[in-house]
């Protein structure tokens, strides 16, 4: 499947593995990348040091294209950057943060950057920073979300027509039909987290990986919308928050709640009860652990499927 | 274009109109149906007797099938029951409250029957009461809405999996890319309600739909989920309530601050300060009054454009 983003990334197929803190290690990100996506590898639950680690493991397992994910919100992402440029990593994928910070940089590197944007203000901002791509991610994504709350449907409709650089959809993908949906839009490419991070090739908990095949339609919620929008699946955790969210609590008392490596309590030591279970809205689609290789088989036969569904409707 | 709702409501192409409160009147339900979609006349905004008049006028105006939207949570829905099985009207879309009330009855009538839904079980729960569709409607929709908050992108793909009737998608439609991108995800048809809402033939007042285009994205979104979600336009009447939510105000307190009449101030008299908004996601796309011909004309193309796009990507 030829389009722009695979031109971009030279790769064989438009889906990128979104960098997910506590689940995109090189493990994951390589076997994505030997499948013909671009696996990214998620600096945002790395110190520097295990970053690198990471980047030459992945250089290690996989000759193909791959990538590095940095919140630029997080206190290490001035020397992440350092870092991927020191590896010349193909691929930097940027988030929370202004695009314009760092593109230059790594643009002179040689890195494609792409900025992940929730808006058409920032798609802009990415564009006009020199970025190669944006990832527009709509109000079903897992973790950090735009305040507006757009829809994945709504939202690339308008970012592909606001740019003239490619557009990589993101938030409500995990089957091929919805992989079509998206393309139908205007997307090149769709970035997948949720799938992703419950793989096999996941480095997340088995206990987390199990809350999310046992989930149903509902179970994840977006809140937290007062300090930064973030879905999670409900839980204890959540409950407290809502619970104090519903009564008024000020932005100091729900900061100390949350407190701190809320996440990786979650995702990757497994408390299901006081950790941050960070998954999207597709969570209820996915029953069961599959390798990173059936869910490229899968995505392609749905997509397969959905494509011919529209051939045969004719106007 | 050819689907199992076209078949089933004896339409050419399978966009159907929603039948919104104080826009949908005969003029717009009959010019949609003329231009072989699917009108709907919203009686949640009339009397019975007003009902009836507007199906009287609709049937003058056309002869091509239509329907009405009858929530079933309205004071009057009982009687708007009787009114359409009098009237046999062909198609009759309930939404808001059980299917299986009056299902049997409106079937033994002649009527198709369809029921609105924001979730799986619900969706089953209309299929089991043998309803002949399902409009599966996402987070993105204007107006009430479901608690879950799933969007059309994740709740169509289930929906479609669930149940064996067809899906009429709705929620965050408004171009023909967006209708194609629903086909792929299994819907067999499209219901539209911001685009109808401010188009030439609706009844709603002009400084309402001069609103709408004016209104850039993030400037809908979904409020009260304490009561009731429901999608609006942003303004002083939502930052009163927004206000109070925030502060912890209970149901009592929320609901007589609301009072009664709102929708009507809003959308039919144009108070847009004090008025309830109801409109879409899928505002910030909408630009300028149209025509329904002429909306007919774009989601035509548009779907066109997204059907070729998809048939140039092989895998």
């Amino acid at each position: 499947m030829k389009t722009r983003i695979t031109d971009l990334f030279s790769i064989d197929f438009p889906v990128i593995a979104g960098g997910m803190v506590w689940c995109s290690g090189w493990r994951l990100a390589s076997e994505v990348s030997r499948c013909g996506g671009l696996g990214l590898i998620g600096a945002g639950s790395m110190s520097p040091e295990l970053l690198e680690e990471h980047i030459e493991k992945c250089r290690k397992a996989t000759d193909k294209p791959f990538g590095v994910n940095i919140p630029l919100m997080n206190v290490n992402s001035a020397e992440h950057i350092n870092v991927v440029i020191k590896h010349r990593v193909p691929v930097v994928v940027t988030s929370a943060g202004n695009p314009a910070t760092h593109t230059e940089r790594l643009k002179q590197a040689g890195c494609k950057v792409v900025h992940v944007v929730a808006n058409c203000k920032f798609a802009l901002k990415a564009q006009s920073a020199g970025c190669d791509a944006v990832v527009a991610e709509g109000f079903e994504a897992g973790g950090h979300n735009g305040k507006e709350e757009t829809s994945t449907l709504v939202l690339v409709r308008q970012v592909a027509d606001a740019v003239s650089i490619p557009v990589i959809a993101a938030g409500g993908i995990a089957s091929g039909e919805q992989l079509a949906a998206v393309m139908a839009l205007g997307a090149e490419g769709v970035q997948m987290g949720s799938a992703f991070a419950v793989c096999k090739e996941s480095s997340a908990h088995p206990a987390f990986k199990q809350a999310v095949f046992a989930s149903k339609e509902g179970d994840t919620k977006l809140f937290m919308r007062k300090l930064s929008p973030t879905r999670l699946l409900k839980g204890e955790f959540f409950d407290l928050i809502a619970e104090a969210e519903a009564r008024g609590a000020s932005s100091e008392e729900l900061l100390s709640i949350i407190g701190t490596g809320r996440t990786k309590k979650g995702m990757f030591d497994g408390d299901l009860s006081m950790g941050e279970l960070e998954i999207g809205q597709v969570a209820s689609l996915i029953e069961r652990e599959k390798t990173v290789e059936e869910i490229f088989c899968e995505l392609k036969s749905g997509f397969a499927k959905a494509q011919q569904r529209l051939q045969n409707l004719s106007i």
